[in-house]
């Protein structure tokens, strides 16, 4: 949490922390200023005091919502922007000891900053944090209950899309070819069910800024494959849909997936789904407070493993197919957080209370054009119960309304 | 142009360069990507050779699509990207010589990873360049048909959304107290009208990643502000209206402002509308080819305080009413590129065949409840004509269609 911050400086030794860029979609400073159209920023924060916030005169307003004591900083041209960052390190004290650098932000500028900087504080030493382990990471890993009512709205905004979605593909005509039609008569595409999933998103105040999977087929087996746009939906095959929206403006995320079979189902593809939803569970009963992340990881690859299927754990080099990921990450900020769940992940990736988590076991056969994966995310109460912050249904079949097996 | 490339590296004396992060929402490894659902990817590319893009196995599908060569990377944990990305540097040759960074991209990390590559390859420099002035920007500051094509494709869908919102402001009923009302009675929030927009736009494949301006009263005074969430809309009052979406994924931006003044305008207004469209005006009829940008920032500054108004030019320290930025700026897959047109940037931000810019003069007076800004974006052509990349009346009072003064 935000409040151990301070701890997690004195950690890593850090006198201070730097962070750069602007305050949407750039989790450090999200984080910090509670995100706001505040464009190229400077923050700095020293040990154990409140952060002071450099911006633009012109988006004082927008600053000031953050509640931080705010500056006002000369953003252009560079030099001027670099001459006043150096006066207010200058003014604020930072002219020696060790600086945290943090910022999803432009890192060819901020290399200009930073060697700047180097010169006129010679004794100052600036240090990049690998995301795994930054103290930003360590203070995100739990959530307050204000940011878990935030993925948890997120969530409710994520099952009703994914709800309406699954209305208006079962609502479809189907033509002789078993492809659904569009209201015109024309083919329905990845591409135009796409479009309808941006637009509920953007009804409901979310964004899914990186997209989302909703793959058919052969693309169903890739998992990190978006869906090829102009593919068709056809029954009978995997559709893998994998939604991971924020709030507009760059803030919370949600991650949830369903795969989903239209009308009917392969037998191969059903008995693919049943082992999947099989681990899932398995692992949703066993799942215990402080335990290893990974520990969960290596249960779902020895079920898998036993079953036949290739797993990080039991395969060398890189994986195409079977179980090719990890069981799930953390979730807040970034889609993609700590704690998690590889093997090779550190033992401090522990299902401790306040994390949210996604478990997502999935198997993957690219070649015989079907995938499956199934996800919820999960939050570890303060009590130490495992609370699903969306419900959905398991459905893999969605029967067609106006179609019937021959 | 990206053709242009290999001639600035050169320039820079540049012997590689290296573009860390995803292919999304991150210009340079968008440019040379074109954009896909290839994250945290590294990019190299050698004086005269083409790039070589290293990205997630799982994503091989999406880099493809790219046309470059790809290789796989093992991206986690980040001991083994670092391992993985030293080998690539050796493999492909990068053991000496000068490197360009770039990428908008997480900084922390980037710079654990530039700090390991130092000390594997002590003979490789790496430098970050300012975005005024690096090889991206010069680049991309003259755009391609294929490119002004997309910003023309979003001038038509962000000229479509201010359509809409107009027909909807001036269709609803308003109260005694001159204040919108939705179909239900109750007041029209700004909010309200935000939420529309981002709808519109998603209907349409884009996005207001960074939000958009619509702001009344003393917000329009205050040019960043994005508008207060809860407040109301009122006749009589400037509304500000700007609106930078962008291709959604990532991608094109444009960038356009109208002011309005719904069912009547005070006298006041009025003066200070037709002041900034006389401006404008003024800028449109002079521009020619080859000419300084910033000539026309002076152009208007000059006009402006003719007319008693605070410029930059024209008074020290930070300005908060009056002509409180610049006249534009390059536009593209950054709302803000090259050419720049403050009077303190440097002689070479040139309206030269193949730029695109915004034209976007405007007066503010917060403490007096307004404010006034009218832009479009041009594309400067081959054959040095100024191109409107999509057109709009510039009418300030709208009409209310069921209102009328009395």
């Amino acid at each position: 949490m935000k409040s151990d911050l301070d701890a997690l400086m004195q950690d890593k030794n850090l006198d201070a922390i730097l962070v750069l860029g602007d305050a949407e979609y750039n989790p450090p400073m999200t984080y910090l200023v509670g995100g706001g159209h505040v464009a190229h920023a400077v923050l700095i924060k020293k040990l154990n005091e409140e952060p002071l916030l450099f911006c633009n005169a012109m988006e004082r307003d927008e600053a000031a919502k953050s509640g931080l004591k705010t500056m006002p900083l000369r953003r252009a041209p560079i030099t001027e922007f670099i001459a006043n960052t150096a006066e207010l390190f200058e003014s604020y004290g930072v002219s020696s000891g060790r600086v945290g650098v943090y910022g999803k932000t432009d890192l060819s500028e901020a290399l200009v900053l930073l060697e700047s900087l180097r010169k006129a504080f010679p004794n100052v030493k600036y240090f990049g944090e690998s995301p795994e382990d930054s103290i930003f990471m360590r203070a995100m890993e739990t959530k307050d209950n204000a940011e878990v009512e935030r993925i948890r709205r997120m969530g409710k905004v994520t099952t009703e899309v994914v709800s309406m979605v699954a209305d208006y593909l079962t609502t479809r005509n189907v033509n002789s070819d078993e492809v659904l039609l569009n209201d015109d008569g024309t083919p329905l595409t990845i591409k135009e069910v796409k479009g309808k999933i941006a637009l509920w998103l953007a009804e409901r105040g979310a964004v899914d800024v990186e997209g989302c999977v909703f793959a058919i087929g052969r693309d169903a087996g890739i998992p990190h494959s978006m869906g090829n746009p102009t593919d068709l939906l056809r029954l009978g095959q995997t559709i893998v849909f994998d939604i991971f929206p924020g709030e507009a403006g760059g803030g919370y995320f949600y991650d949830f997936t369903r795969t989903w079979s239209l009308g009917y189902a392969t037998p191969e593809a059903q008995k693919l789904y049943d082992e999947v939803k099989s681990v899932y569970d398995k692992v949703i009963e066993n799942i215990d407070l402080n335990v290893k992340f990974k520990d969960y990881q290596q249960l779902v690859c020895e079920e898998f493993n036993k079953n036949g299927h290739k797993t990080p754990m039991h395969t060398e080099g890189v994986l195409t197919d079977g179980y090719v990921h990890s069981l799930g990450h953390g979730l807040g900020l970034n889609v993609h957080e700590r704690p998690s769940s590889r093997h090779t992940d550190g033992d401090d990736n522990i299902l401790k209370a306040g994390v949210v988590v996604t478990i997502e076991p999935g198997l993957y056969y690219p070649e015989k054009g079907m995938g499956v994966r199934v996800e919820d995310s999960y939050w570890v109460r303060p009590d130490g119960q495992l609370e699903k912050l969306a419900e959905y249904p398991y459905d893999f079949v969605l029967p067609m309304k106006k179609w019937k097996k021959k």
